[in-house]
Parts: C-alpha cells; sequence; structure tokens
C-alpha cells in the first residue's frame, strides 16, 4: 500500500505553484508556472531513483528500471498544466499518484520484472492552447510534431515557441516505442461515484468529441443610429449559436453534452454594433451516432442563424475523436485490484477526455476514478478527500504490480 | 466661405495619427496617439492665431479674442479622439471644421464682436472609459471631476492617471463660465441625409440615453462531464439577455434603438462552462418615457432569465440622460445659414450622443449635420464626401457669425 500522507502533502506542495486566492491553482501549460511545477516534479522522480527523459513535446517520462529493462515499461501518469482557474487534482493526482508508486517501490525495495515510467503529458488541458491532449495525440500518431508546435494561444504565442523558451523540448522522439500497459489515476469530475458512496471507478469507456470555432460576419456600426431592421448584428447571431448548442445538448441529454466555453465580439466598444464574433463549442457524448447528429445540427442550425440575420460564417471542426473503450485486460487489472483492497467500486465512462483515450491507440490502457466533491471540476473550489487520493493511488499501484509483474 | 481644400487637408493629416490598415482611426482618449493629435491640434490653432487653454479635464480652448473680449464666447468644437474601429470624420469634422471657421476669419481679417473658441472634449467616445461625453458632462455639472477621474478602462487605468501621463490636464477650472452660443458641426452617423439627396440636417433634438452594466453570476465546472440539467451557463443567461434586448429595441423600432456591445464570459475557456459574463447595454430614445418602459422591460426580463437558469444578477444603471430639445434661436441660426447659402436642408433628430447634449445644458446650443456615406459609423469605413465637408464649415461659419458678431 502507497502512503497516503506522502502523496497528499506532494498534491499540496504542488499546488503552491500557482496557487490562486480561491483555493484552485492556475498553471497554464508551458508558462514559467509549469516550468516550475516540471523542475520540482523532476527533482521527486529523481530522488524517487529515476531517471527523467523528455520528449520533442515537452512529455516527461521518469523511468525506474526493471529486472528485465529490455522489455516495454508499465507506463502510470496524467498531467500537470490546469485551467485558468482550475483546481489541484485535475491531472496532477494521477502524476503524484503514479510517483507515489515508485517511492512506495522504493521504499519496499520491490524490483519489478518491466521498466516503470511515471508520466506528465504537455499541454493536456487545451485552455491556453487548443486542442486538448495535444502533445498525447502526437504521441499517438493523431498529429504531427508541426500541427502541435504550430498551436496559437491568445497572445499569439506558439506552442513550440513556449515550449523551447521553458527548456523542455527534449530530444526523445515523440512516440514510436512499445509500452506494455498505461494506466491513468484522474479525479472523476463528475457527481456519480460520490452520490454512489463508491470508492472507485473503473473506466471502461471515454466519450467522443468534437470542438468547432465560428467566426460570425455581420457589420459593426453605431449603436446609436443604426436603427434596427438595417442591423447585421454578429453577437445577436452568436446569442443565438449559444441558445442552439444548449438545445442540441438538452435534445440528446442525458448522454450527451454541448457547451460554448469562449466568446469574444468585435470590436468589443459599448456603443458599436459588434461585427464579428468568434466563439468555440464543445460537444461530447459516448455515441458517435448521436455526436455526428449534433455536428449536423449545428451546421444547419448556424446556417439558418446567419441567413436570417444576413451574417457571413465559418464553421470550423478543429478536434475530433471517436469513442474510446479502454483495454479489456487492463481494465480488468483496475477491477481486480479495487476489489482485492476491498474497496467498492463501479464501471464508468469518462465525460472529460484525457491523455489515456489517446494512448489506448497504441497501447493497452486503463483509467482509474476516484470521487470528487460534488462533481466539481475545472472551478478553483475542485476538492477530494485525502483518503480518496490514497485509494486511487494503492488501485493504481496494484495494477501496476499486475502488469509489471514482480 | 470657408477654403474646402484646407479643411479635407487638415482632416486627412488628422486622420494619418491612428491610421488603420482599413481605411479608419483608431486614436483612442488619452493614448499617446490622442496626445499627438492634441499637439497637431495646437500647432494648427496658434498658426492661426489662437491661444490654447486646457481645463482640468483635458478639453481644450482656442481662444480667437472679440472686439470686446469681455463678452462670452461663442463656441465651436466636437471631439477628436475616436472608437477602436473608428473612422476619420466622426467628431474630428466638427473640430477641425471649427479651427477652419477661425482660419477663415484670419484670411479674411474679419473681427468678431464676440470672442471665439474652438473646442475639442475629452473622452466623448466612450468606448476607452464609460461613460461617453464625460468632460463635457463635467463641464456642464452633471458629473464631478473626481467621478471622471475614476474612470477605469479594460486594463485598469483610470481616466485622471492618463490625463496627467499624456501631459494634458490643465490648470483652468472645468465650466463655471458663460458661454455666448456653442455650435457642433458632426456627420449624421445615419442613413437620412444621404437617402433624401440634402445637404445639412438643421439638428432640433438628441435622444435620450441609458447604458447599463450586467454581470451574471453562475457556476464554472467542466464541459465534458457537468451533466446539462445542473448547469448554471452564465454565458447562457448571457445570450437571453443579448435576445431580450433585441426584442426590446424592435418592440419599440422606428424610433427606439437597443445594443449589447460588450461581452466577457469568465474564464473564457473552451471545456469549461462559463461562471459569470459581465455586458453592456445602450438603449436610446428620443421619447423618454419610451426609454422608461425600456429600463422596466430590461430589470424586468433580466431577472425572469436569471430565474430560470438559477443565476445571480447585477444590473447597474452607469448612464442616463434625457432627450434633449436644441436652442431655438440657434436652431434657427443653422437653418437661416445653410438656406442663405443655398443648401439644401431638413429638420433632424441625432441618434447619436454629443458634447453638444451636455453643453446645451449651460448655453444655448445646436448642431449641424452632414451626410455621411451609407449612415456607416464607428467603422473603419466611415465616409463622407469633400464637397460635405464644405456645405458642413459653410454653415458653421455664418451661424458663428450670426451670434457673435461681426
Ligand atoms: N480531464 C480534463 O479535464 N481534460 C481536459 C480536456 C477535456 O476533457 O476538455
Ligand atoms: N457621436 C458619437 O458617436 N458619440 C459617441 C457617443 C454615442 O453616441 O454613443
Amino acid at each position: 500500500r502507497i502512503d497516503g500522507a506522502r502523496l497528499w502533502d506532494s498534491l499540496m506542495e504542488m499546488a503552491q505553484i500557482g496557487a490562486t486566492p480561491k483555493g484552485g491553482c492556475k498553471r497554464l501549460t508551458l508558462t514559467d508556472l509549469d516550468k516550475q511545477g516540471r523542475e520540482l516534479f523532476t527533482r521527486w522522480c529523481e530522488e524517487a531513483g529515476c531517471t527523467v527523459s523528455v520528449d520533442r513535446m515537452g512529455n516527461m517520462f521518469a523511468r525506474r528500471p526493471g529486472v528485465d529493462d529490455s522489455l516495454p515499461p508499465v507506463m502510470l501518469g496524467s498531467h500537470l498544466d490546469t485551467q485558468p482557474t482550475g483546481g489541484k487534482f485535475d491531472g496532477v493526482l494521477g502524476v503524484l499518484g503514479a510517483l507515489e508508486v515508485v517511492r512506495t517501490l522504493k521504499d519496499l525495495n520491490i524490483r519489478t520484472k518491466h521498466p516503470i515510467e511515471v508520466a506528465n503529458w504537455t499541454n493536456e488541458e487545451g485552455s491556453r492552447f487548443a486542442p486538448a491532449m495535444v502533445s498525447s495525440g502526437v504521441f499517438a500518431g493523431e498529429y504531427t510534431e508541426e500541427f502541435a508546435y504550430s498551436r496559437v494561444d491568445a497572445e499569439g504565442k506558439t506552442l513550440g515557441d513556449e515550449l523551447r523558451r521553458i527548456g523542455f523540448q527534449g530530444d526523445l522522439p515523440v512516440g514510436g516505442r512499445p509500452i506494455h500497459a498505461f494506466f491513468e489515476l484522474h479525479i472523476e469530475q463528475g457527481p456519480i461515484l460520490e452520490d454512489e458512496n463508491l470508492d472507485i471507478g473503473v473506466v471502461t469507456h471515454g466519450q467522443g468529441q468534437r470542438w468547432y470555432e465560428i467566426t460570425l460576419t455581420g457589420f459593426e456600426s453605431h449603436a446609436g443610429s443604426t436603427p434596427m431592421p438595417v442591423r447585421k448584428d454578429a453577437l445577436l447571431g452568436a446569442a443565438r449559436v449559444v441558445e442552439l448548442v444548449n438545445r442540441i445538448g438538452l435534445a440528446n441529454a442525458p448522454n450527451a453534452v454541448a457547451t460554448v466555453g469562449m466568446l469574444n465580439p468585435y470590436p468589443n466598444s459599448r456603443n458599436v454594433i459588434p461585427g464579428q464574433v468568434w466563439m468555440t463549442i464543445d460537444f461530447r457524448c459516448p455515441d458517435d451516432a448521436v455526436l455526428a447528429g449534433m455536428d449536423k445540427a449545428l451546421h444547419e442550425g448556424v446556417a439558418a442563424i446567419c441567413a436570417a440575420i444576413g451574417l457571413e460564417q465559418e464553421t470550423k471542426q478543429i478536434f475530433y475523436y471517436p469513442p474510446v473503450a479502454f483495454e479489456e485486460s487492463c481494465v480488468t487489472a483496475v477491477r481486480d485490484a479495487a476489489s482485492k483492497l476491498g474497496y467498492t467500486h463501479r464501471n464508468i465512462v469518462s465525460g472529460a477526455g484525457h491523455d489515456a483515450c489517446y494512448i489506448a491507440r497504441v497501447a493497452p490502457t486503463a483509467m482509474i476514478f476516484t470521487p470528487c466533491v460534488d462533481g466539481i471540476s475545472h472551478n478553483e473550489t475542485e476538492d477530494i478527500k485525502p483518503e480518496w487520493a490514497t485509494a486511487g493511488a494503492n488501485v493504481l499501484l496494484q495494477a501496476a504490480l499486475a502488469k509489471a509483474e514482480i
């Protein structure tokens, strides 16, 4: 069993880097704070007897050698970056939980047959640079490095430049090597486990996801002297798209969700009718056919809204992945570990996207969920109980041992 | 008659300061560019034989002495600041048209009984610092200097600090002195004069205006794992407020207009349900009772929208002025000048707010409108014909002479 107090202390120490007044964490990917977080993680891994290497996407791998070091590693990990108004656990629990696994193995002097690697994936959140999980995506062959490097943040900085700026563009090629199994521990980010008073979620699937960027163009003019009937108000169009997206989500609930997260009117001046709006949309559903139906409804709806007001529009899908089924033997390893440890558990579908969803394409993969208070995430008040973290890391340890073999 | 070519040259030279690629002008109030514009204006005024003084709000007055310099001045002017995506003529025509009047009087060696002052009012646009026309508002006793100084821009800078930074906080007290008459020449910013093929609008009224800031607060959470029914999406509420504002405008058209100009969601991240939205509203109508009805409909509508989604809200009216009727003898002076010069004209109501609307409270005041192409303003493509500018400045000259007396 892992050392729950040590794990909690490390979670709290990492949360200092980018701590927000409301008790959350703002450690956006590839910022100076992310660099600090990566350096602390490196130090901890080296103290736990690991060798840290970094690939060309800034993905970090802390390796604990196996008895037979030529065997492919069992990899455990998640991400250290956060949302702008993020919590202390989303992603971080999976990285520091994995670190706690190797710390425990070191304490107990346990040598595994397969090497074990603790992974920290770059830019999982997708908030500063879209899309999300872009670096595990490159690792899995979904994107090219060039595509990932050219992603741009709100200030016009590229992912590639920022990666080099903080000194975390390594030499290791991205992906292309065998992995024996990959496990990601994560908070559920939804209410089910807490509501049902369960310790562990055995994640069987991840839902499919489509992200869009929409630009609506009307005509900006004077708010005081432009009569209502002749206006081409891009913000009125955008408002109707927000309503449309909500309607599409509700029509496909309870399984589907649909969200407008960003919306930027231009020129954003009090007495100017907005001439342009840029906005983002996030659609998710465990059923790919339903997701395709939502896509169709979006395109038709946006076209109708724009025709009614006289707006031009561009609707781009910038991100898509189909629903993922995790690998049978890995899912079983998680379920067996929970049972063996006496934790209550159930099968669950992930609402959020995770690096594991990409790694599942190139390695046998599964995920472990722990409850989180009120299902709240992507919010500074995101919270978990120390015993939940302990349970999750214990399951991670046992599942890893099942695959890495003693 | 004024020198139309010289006026046009000056308009084009001033438009270089803050020129935008699309042919417009971005010279936001109290920026370095505004400082440059003010310095050029000062030089031109001094070359035209005027003495420039600046009051504590940065309002500039270029004085041409009268034969009896103890008489109150006839004041002519408007503003040199622009919208972020503004044009070359909104405000600038009124200032440089007034300058052209004193240049012409100098050329012709005409001495007027009353002194003539050319005014440039600070922060007319209200885009960087709300409310609009704040400095003519202080001049007219609507606001205190302290209120105006404490206005904050999007970056948190105050109007007072920016005024001092560019070196244009003068010593002159703001207002409190007699003005014999005030005339403001301005582009119509609407389509009527051009549609009716008229040279001049004799402005009889300015419409009433109410500005609001609304903050909607919901709960930010994960876009992928928060089921639709439990969401408190502040952006969905904001979208409904945009639709409400549009409905209120249409219900009171053709006279009333209603606009949402700014809308900022928070945290503005693709995969976070927005927890908060801040937005601005602009209502206008020439009929104060109708404007009051729009205010009531807004408050009721916002309350209902928020109750339905479970949002908190704060709706603040930050700016109000009732409809203005310009002074009879000044309006007559404008109409007579247009007739005498052989220009076609009609009475017209101003859709936009103007410094003249505040000055009307402390001095006999009227306005002169010239057509503008397609009624477009607050847009980089805003345009006028040189002969329209000439006609407007000729009317300004004759109206000024009628009041200043030779
Ligand atoms: N786990 C998590 O919050 N990932 C961010 C990507 C997403 O699901 O939107
Ligand atoms: N004339 C003009 O555009 N003024 C700006 C203030 C307003 O009317 O919104």
